[in-house]
């Protein structure tokens, strides 16, 4: 009720500040006997976090390790819940001490401050990206859910800082530290990272997710759809500010006889549909596209005010990413899973 | 659990086929001591209906009255489910036969067949968009929440058969059958829907809802923040494919700088951020993009299969709007209200 | 969340006030394809309105007939959400005219007026048990849920007006309209009826429900466990004081050695347990027994306040039963079945 | 919807296993602002775990400390969810080793195995009682809701192994190791603990539990009904096999007369409602009363069976409490905690 509860049948709850002694989740509802260890998990987590070599990344070092306190027995899940947790390391909050009355443009620090009469402004509290650690973790666990029925979800970046991939190369993507499927814009988004780093700027880009191998019949109309699911799941990530699904907005364009996709005894003709007819998906593969904007914290001096709505100026130092891609990336395949594994045991509820 | 409950606290169960003996919903949680009466809600149901000369609208004439069955007592909220109920009065389902066993391309016939393994087939069953209806009876209601608190929702077009809206000429929406706040393009997009109407084809477009009023603190971090249960609720309406906050995918592009809306002791400077930081609402604008496909039932000849999937054509004749604009307005005003009142109820438990 | 919706997977909303102008029930999360006609919903309907020849019934005559709005297509459930009506017919609101701003002892008037503020007087408003005909149709609902899997669910009467039945005689039940199983008391408890409705009073009992058939495994810990499930349903019913499952409070004074249910190869030696084993279903008949409190509306003068909070005398005239029991029994059959249907679906998520 | 959340604003999502590394609750929805640090938390603790002196109780020592991970800035909760862990030292898995294929009598090893197809056999896993510490744990973040509004929990035993209290001496709760308010059947009780010791048995008892300067409102009709919300609370707790409010069952013997409570301008005359009326609180003091089973693990042989269903002999060794009394007292009152601290929240929605 309060938000950090997502799911209604596999559902996960989030906890854990920025700065806190650990953050973690708890899944819920996952069906018993599934293999899970911490291993599963951190496979994804790793993603997330790859490391100083990746061009729009900050140099911090965070090891993120899980561990699991509850929910498994002999590398079995068993039915109960879940329990994940993360203990943050690499936190200075002193370096934070200065946001403590000051609101950054861009962040929530205004609005958190207007909602709840008091925050955790270190490194963002609650609304910092470290959040969506837990996000992946309990993705990870959804996806033990995902693979037996075969279901693979699968992002990528296709656009960084006005750079558009044109080519969909799938096994391009872990070849490159951007997760770009089109080798051929690769060098021009790294220069546009480079570019835009030394101007103290950040950028912004759309990721693309593709789901293979999904069973006909997810969603629940009318208002649990699975576009409508996976659209709130996609914008609670911090940096999306928008969602569409198959063509999306150039679908708006388009006329009926162009953008429906005809049926054929082999399948669908084409796939302007995004794989989900009235909310509920079609067994094509499902397409969604998440616009992503530039990181808020930026080393140019911006006008902001302070608690009493004096007019300071600010300028963010220490270590930030030019670009939410390519970390964002795991953070949308984890969302899509946690959509997905709720809607399939939804689904088993109809036998 | 089963898709047909939207809100929390704030709660709507909406029930109904296109063919049954009627449609409606059950609004829980509505504070008690308010004004209610079928008046307030007529109106509004009035303006998703509007009648004949409707350009983009098909000449079936239906008159949506409602009724109120429970949760009033002399004009006045009791606290109560309130019980809203439309009876079904136009329904031809003898011409809907010849569709029992063909699935209409861009329609939900062959997910739904899939889903359930039977579907009422008439009209859409609960597919149609006459379900919509519920959700504007039900937005009448949340608007009596949020009226006292000053916040006001409208909705109108900004695209429409690739015609683009360039101003935002509130005061001229009402002025027009479609709903657009540039007179300027008004005649050029009626010329598009002749000429695709002429062409048995139909046409999308892009919707806009604008939030005046809201105060800073709605949405529930972090994963019913406020522009997730919009995008969710926006989704949700069978015609949308893509949903957008603020600058939405136009953000994508732009760097740190261009995005971040400084902030002033006056307020924020720009409203790139649609009125939402970290999924709170800011107290500035809130500021939604729908795209909305165009209508699948179109009078064309097109390719699909039937239940035993072999190859068929279809031609779907009867009567037909070109565009779910203007129609759609309204319901997306509705969902807006009811994630809105949710929220505003929801903020009142942190007291 | 505001108290009119029942059961997760399997879920109900209820709304309806006694003298507006119907009530009813939407029940979502059906699944497809089970057999459903009003007849199989109003022969329990009628169970709970027996008519005049019941000797604890008042001789009101409400012919509830149900219709089904949706949901439902040639005859069998569709997936989606089934609406369900009762007009209300026999209602005379004058006759409550004198009710408006005077609180009866044992009502809830008093602490509906407190809750809300305001509230609709007229025959106890949503607080009335005709409130508990959307509850028996629902359970006919549900039932059908249940036949297959072989759950048979029966309530019965164990005491009433301090008569105590002492056998079991199951087939007994449906010979004698106090639905006792015990042919030897029948004639004490219609004496007891008999001497306090001379009195102008009323009387309570106990009602006892057994389930068959259930299989091993429902009931969700650790806050969902059946018997707290159960619990929670009885103790909803208006005039439900006390819920004990197996031995209940007869267990408190047992020693362990005395209480534990040895387990064989055959099954258990005993069912002290009551058929549930750490809120999980073990197999066993599941056996609960309700305490139903006397009816508050009694022809005696009683002492209460006004709106005023002034000291007033009440008599309360008019149609009025005995006892709760029988009409109680379906009710209590009802939310019986209601919580194994929705823990029958549950269960099915596990897979 | 697994079963591990509760409450609907005020949520509560508990997790681990007796012996796996630790156990936890998340809270979620608690108000800003209001003072909590683990002295808050552990002062309620300790009462769950009284140590060496309890006549009851077993001589294991678990020094249960707990932590706030997170929901807490500078001593004052956020409005973020608060994530209380407590690691577990004490666990000698070993002991338990035998326990892994046969089904102890009386406790859930068969219905756990039965549900899940596997499960933790070590100390009765997640059935264990020692989830429990996490109700308390949570219970009192929901006091620091409930203290500013006034409103006082209360238990106390009321029976022990066949020994009634007859006096309600507030004060002699705490001057007693048994929470008895009736100082002159403490001697009786200590003397059927040391018999039953001696025997290797285990014993019941009777928990009643009051509430102070509860407002009138709390409730939400017609599921939602603090009684039945208060009986679902009681019920989740394991020992727990029956829940009655006010008169309760001896209510079902009573006439209407006996039974209604007259309102006076000074208020009810009596409290035979036990505080609440048609589901919502009336003002006057709330008391439930709850049936403790005896505890079933004893030192006497007992019949069983093994996982491949042949017949065993058990002997339970080890550490064991004689009664769940009076340690499941700080959890009864927990419980009530935390479904009044849901409600007075939800009630603010009605604002």
């Amino acid at each position: 009720m309060a938000g950090n509860t997502f799911g209604k049948i596999f559902q996960i709850t989030s906890w854990g500040e920025s700065h806190g002694p650990a953050i973690g989740v708890v899944v819920d509802g996952c069906p018993p006997g599934l293999p899970l260890s911490p291993e599963h998990i951190q496979a994804d987590l790793d993603r997330r976090h790859p490391g100083g070599d990746l061009p729009a990344a900050s140099p911090r070092k965070e090891p993120d390790r899980v561990e699991i306190l509850s929910g498994t027995f002999e590398g079995r899940t068993t039915g109960t819940p879940i329990s994940l947790i993360i203990f943050n390391k690499d936190a200075i909050s002193k370096s934070y001490e200065q946001l403590r009355d000051i609101y950054r443009p861009g962040h929530g620090d205004i609005t958190y401050q207007g909602k709840y009469g008091l925050r955790d402004h270190r490194g963002g509290g609650r609304a910092s990206a470290r959040e969506t650690a837990t996000r992946v973790a309990a993705g990870a666990v959804a996806n033990q859910v995902l693979a037996p029925a075969g279901i693979r979800v699968c992002a990528y970046t296709v656009m960084l800082g006005g750079i558009v991939a044109k080519r969909r190369d799938l096994a391009a993507i872990s070849q490159n530290s951007l997760c770009c499927p089109d080798h051929e814009v690769i060098a021009a988004m790294n220069a546009r990272i480079d570019e835009v780093r030394r101007q103290g700027d950040s950028l912004g880009g759309i990721v693309e997710i593709r789901v293979n191998g999904c069973p006909v019949g997810l969603g629940e109309p009318v208002f649990d759809k699975l576009d409508g699911e996976l659209a709130r799941a996609m914008m609670s990530i911090g940096a999306v500010k928008g969602v569409e699904i198959g063509q999306g907005f150039a679908a708006a364009a388009l006329t009926g006889w162009q953008n429906n996709d005809p049926i054929t005894p082999e399948g669908f003709s084409h796939n302007n549909a995004g794989g989900i007819l009235a909310g509920i998906s079609s067994g094509d593969t499902i397409i969604i596209r998440v616009a992503v904007k530039p990181i808020p914290s930026i080393a140019r001096e911006q006008q902001t005010i302070n608690r009493e709505r004096q007019a300071v100026k600010i300028k963010i130092g220490g270590r930030h990413d030019i670009s939410a891609i390519p970390r964002i990336i795991p953070v949308c395949e984890a969302m899509t899973k946690l959509v997905l594994a709720d809607h399939l045991l939804r689904q088993s509820t109809l036998r």
